[in-house]
C-alpha cells in the first residue's frame, strides 16, 4: 500500500523502513529536511511540505502520524485542509485516549477517518515488528490492517473497538508496566537489604528459566545487571512520561481501586525528591509529642 | 496507696511526683542511685536494691515498672524471687502485647498478677495527667484503679480486659497516630508545592478552629510551625520506635487490610534512605526497553 | 453589614440566622419560595428573584452564595447582568479551585470581586459558629471580614491568599480528613479482629482524654459507638463527595506523594464494590499456574 | 545418582518421574502406602519406612524432602537418627527462610548438610523442567548439582548461596508475583469498566506479542480469558500461602519501602470479607459530622 509517514524522529524513521521492507510504498515528510533525506535513502519518497505529501497520495489516503504528543494537534491542523472524504489518518503516538476520540470526532466532520493506535515495543519494535492496540472506525480498519500485520510482530495487533479504544488499552498496558517494574524493583531492593550476597543476574536469569515471574521485564532486569551488577553507577530518579499519571486518573474517574499500579506512580515521584516536606511534618511532630530529635539540616 | 516505682528516667520521675501529688506513698527504686536521690526530694522513699523495694510494701504488693521495653525481663526476673501470692506488678511501658501475656503467665504460676498498661500523653502526660489503657485480671484491677484514676486526666483510664489488652490497645493507638500524622504531613505538602502561598502556622490554627479535622496532632502542627515557619531546619527523616510496625505485623496476622497505617510506615522506612535500589532498578528497566536517560551518579 | 443571601437550604438557612444573630441584615432568596418564607421567620428580608435580590442591595453589594456545587455557575449567570462595579461575590460552597479561579476572572472582567470560601463545620457550624478559608482579593476581603469572624467560631476564619487559595485550603482539609478517618476505621478493624474484646466507644472516649490521637474525629466516633455498639446496623460503604478525589488529582498534578491520602480514597471506591474484576483475574491466575482452588459463584 | 524421596504428592511423584527420566535411582517414601506403589510403577525403588529409605541408600546419602511445609520437621524428626555425618538432606517446599537456617543449624552439629531449595514451576515443572533456587553449604551443592541440572529447565536452577538463601529467593520471587498478579488484575478491571468493550483474551494476546509487559502470567491470563471470557463464573476471593506475606514482614523487618507487593498482599486480605469495619467506621463518621446518609443493612 501506498502510506504517508509524518514524523521521521526515531520510531518514524524505523517504522518508515519496516513499512518498506513490506513492500509497501512510504512518502514521507519531516519538518526536518535532513530526516526527509535520511528516509528517501531507504526507498522513501521525500516531500518538502505537508500539503504535497497529502497530494502525493491516492484516495482513500492513509496518513500515519508518528509524532511527538505535544504536536498532533498541528500537524492534524496542517493536513486537514488537503483531506478529502473517505482518507485515513493513524496517529501512532502515546495520545491520551480523550484527544484522540476527539480528533476523531473532529475528522468525522469531514468525512476523514481517524484511527488511535497505541505502539508498544520501543525503536526496535518500530523497525522489526511492534506490537499495536487500534481504535476507530471499522471500515477503516479494513483498509488499513495490512500495514499493521506487515509490520507487527505475529499476532502482535488488534483492532480494539471505537475511537480511543486503542490510546485507552496502550495506556493501561503502561498502568501494568509500571507496577510490574515496580514489583522486580522491591524485590530485588529486599534482595540488596538481606543478610544474602546475592548475584543479580543470575537471580534474574534463574527467574527467567521455569519460573511463575519469567517475564520480557526480567530479562531486561538481566541485561541490565550484566552491565552494572549492583546498579552502582545509576541513581534511583524513576521519570515517567504520562500514561502511569493517565491510567490513575482514569482510574479514579471510573471509581476504580488501582493500589498497586497507583502506588508505583506515587513512588516514582517520590524518587524526585531528596527530601519531603511530609516528612519535616511527622518529624516536627515527633518532636513536640514525644520529645524524639529531630535530624537537623 | 504505696506504690514501689521502679524506673526513674525521666517519665518515671514525673509519674512519682504525680503519683504523690495525689498522696500516695511512694517506694522508688533505679540503678542509678542518684535517680532515686531526685525522687527522694518529692517526698519518695528510697531504697538502694530491688530487693529492699520489694521488702518495704505491704502485700499485697503494688510494683509499678516504668523502664525501657528492652529491660523489663531483667527487672521482672529480679524482683520475681521476693514477691509473694496476690502481689501486682504493673508494666507501663510500650511492650509488646505478645510478650505482655507471656510475663502475665509466667508470674501467674507464682500467684502474681502482671498488669500491662499502655501510657499516653508523653512527659507531662506522666506528671500532670496521663491517658492509660490497662489489661489484666479483673480482682488486680479493682485495686489498683485508684492510683490510674488519680494520675491520669479525667475519664484518661481504662481497663481494657484480659492480659495484652492494654499493650494491644496501645499499640493500635500509635498505629493510627502514625496514619494521622502521615495524613497532616502530606496535606502541607500538598500545599508547599501548589501555586499558593500560605502561612502553614495560620492554616493549622484555622483547622484547630471548627474544622472537621481540629486535633491535637494539628495543634502540635500549629506549634511546630510557628516555631520554624516552613521546617526549613529540619530534616524530614520519620524515625519509628516500633508500636507500628507491630500493629502492621498484627494486621498481617489477623489479615486485616490496612492501606493507611501500612503506608504511614513503608513511607518512614523510605525517607531514611537517599536512593533506593527500587528505583535503580525502575530507571535502568526504562533505560533497557525505551532508552530513557538514566541519572548518573 | 447587609448581605445577600443566595441558597436558603439547610447550610444557608442556618447561616442566615448565624448572620441575624450577629445584627446583619439579610436579603435572601431560594429558587425553592418556601426556604425564603421560612428565612423571612427569623427576621431576613425574602425576595423573589435574582434580579430584585441585587437591586435590595447597596453597593459595593456583597452577595453570599451557599448552593450545591452543580448550580454555581448557573447562580452566577443570574446575577452577573444585574452586578456593578465593586460587587463582591462570596461563593462559599464546595467547588474546585480551578473554577473558582476561573469565577474569579469572569468576574474581574467586570470589576465584580469574586471570593471563594471553604466551609467547614457542617450544618452546627453555619448556625453557631463555621471554620473558613477565604481567597480572593485583600480589598475585599478588607469589606467582608466582620462578616465572616461573626459567624464563624473563635480564631475559626482565614484569609488564604488570591483567588482559589479558599477552596484549595478546603480541599486539602478534606483530603487530610479521608485520611485520619481511614486511619481511625483500621484501627478499629484490627481491635475488632482481635483476641479481645473491647467496648469501642469506651475506646475512643479514653483516647479522646490524654491520649496523642484525640481529636473531633474521635469524639464523632465516640458518639457513634455509643448509639451502635458494634456499627451492626450500618455496612461499611464509603461514599465521598469529591474533595478527596481532588486533592489526589491535584497531588498527582503537582507530582507529590500522598499515598496515604490516596490509599484512604481508593479504599473507598473499593468498599462500594462486592467482588472485584482485579480479584477474578487473581483467582484464576493462582489457579493456572497453582491449580488453587477458585471460588465459584 | 541415587536419591531418597520423601514426600509423593503431587510434586513428588513428578518430581520422581522427573528424576527417573533422567537415569537417576529412586527410592521413595510416602506415609501413604498407595503413593509408594504408583511412585514404583514408574520405576522407583519403594521402601516402608523413613528408617528403610535411610539404609537403602549409599553414604553420602542424599534425600529429598518434598512435603507439606507442616511436617518438615517431624519428616526431619524421623530421619535424623539414622542419618550419617556427611549426608545430605534437601528440603524444597516452601519453607520460611528461617526455619531454613534454623534446621541447617540442628543437622550441621550431626555433620549433615540441609539445603534450602525453592522449587518454581508448579506440578509441569516439577515433571517436566523446574526452576531450583537453593541455599546451603557448597560441598554439597558440588555433590547435588547434577540431579538440579537434570530435573530443571535449561538454567533454570541457581546456587544462591549460604543456608536460607534458597528460600529467601523464592519468597522474594512470590511477592513478586503477588504484585505482577494484582497489577494485570487491576489493568483488567480498569479496562471492565471503561467505556470500551474489550475482548480480553485477544488483549491479553496481543500484550504477549510484541509489547513491554510480555510475560508467563500474561499467557495464563490469557488461557484465563479463553475459558471463561469475563470470568462470570468465579469470585475475587484472592487466597494466599503464605509466601507474601513473608516478603512484607520481612521487608518490614529491613526497614524496607514495597508498597506496591504490600499493597498487592492486603488487597488479598480485602476480598477475603464482603464488608469491613473500616467501612463501617468511617460510614458512621460521615454520617456524625455531615449527615451523610449511611447504607442500612
Amino acid at each position: 500500500m501506498k502510506v504517508g509517514l509524518i514524523g521521521l524522529g526515531k520510531m518514524g524513521l524505523n517504522l518508515g523502513q519496516n513499512l518498506l521492507d513490506h513492500h509497501h510504498e512510504v512518502v514521507a515528510f519531516d519538518v526536518n529536511p535532513s530526516a526527509v533525506e535520511e528516509m528517501k535513502k531507504f526507498g522513501a519518497v521525500g516531500v518538502s511540505s505537508y500539503k504535497e505529501l497529502v497530494q502525493s497520495l491516492e484516495k482513500p489516503r492513509i496518513i500515519w502520524i508518528m509524532v511527538q504528543h505535544a504536536v498532533v494537534d498541528l500537524v492534524v491542523g496542517e493536513i486537514k485542509p488537503f483531506l478529502d472524504k473517505g482518507d485515513i489518518v493513524i496517529e501512532a503516538g502515546n495520545s491520551h485516549y480523550k484527544e484522540s476520540i476527539q480528533r476523531y470526532n473532529e475528522l468525522k466532520e469531514f468525512g476523514v477517518r481517524f484511527m488511535d493506535a497505541g505502539t508498544s515495543g520501543g525503536m526496535e519494535g518500530a523497525r522489526n515488528g511492534a506490537c499495536y492496540v487500534i481504535g476507530g472506525d471499522p471500515d477503516a480498519w479494513e483498509i488499513v490492517q495490512p500495514i499493521f500485520k506487515d509490520t507487527a510482530v505475529e499476532n502482535g495487533f488488534l483492532y480494539a473497538g471505537k475511537a480511543g479504544s486503542g490510546h485507552f488499552l496502550k495506556m493501561v498496558h503502561n498502568g501494568i508496566e509500571y507496577a510490574m517494574m515496580a514489583a522486580i524493583g522491591e524485590g530485588f531492593e529486599v534482595l540488596e537489604k538481606s543478610e544474602f550476597d546475592y548475584d543479580y543476574e543470575k537471580v534474574a536469569r534463574v527467574w527467567n528459566n521455569g519460573s511463575v515471574i519469567r517475564s520480557w521485564l526480567m530479562e531486561l532486569t538481566e541485561n541490565a545487571f550484566s552491565k552494572d551488577s549492583k546498579l552502582d553507577e545509576i541513581k534511583g530518579i524513576m521519570h515517567s512520561s504520562g500514561e502511569g499519571k493517565w491510567t490513575v486518573e482514569t482510574a479514579l474517574n471510573l471509581q476504580t481501586a488501582t493500589p498497586v499500579i497507583t502506588m508505583s506512580l506515587l513512588m516514582r515521584y517520590r524518587s524526585l525528591e531528596n527530601d519531603t516536606f511530609t516528612g519535616k511534618v511527622v518529624a516536627a511532630l515527633r518532636n513536640e509529642f514525644g520529645g524524639h530529635a529531630v535530624v537537623k539540616k
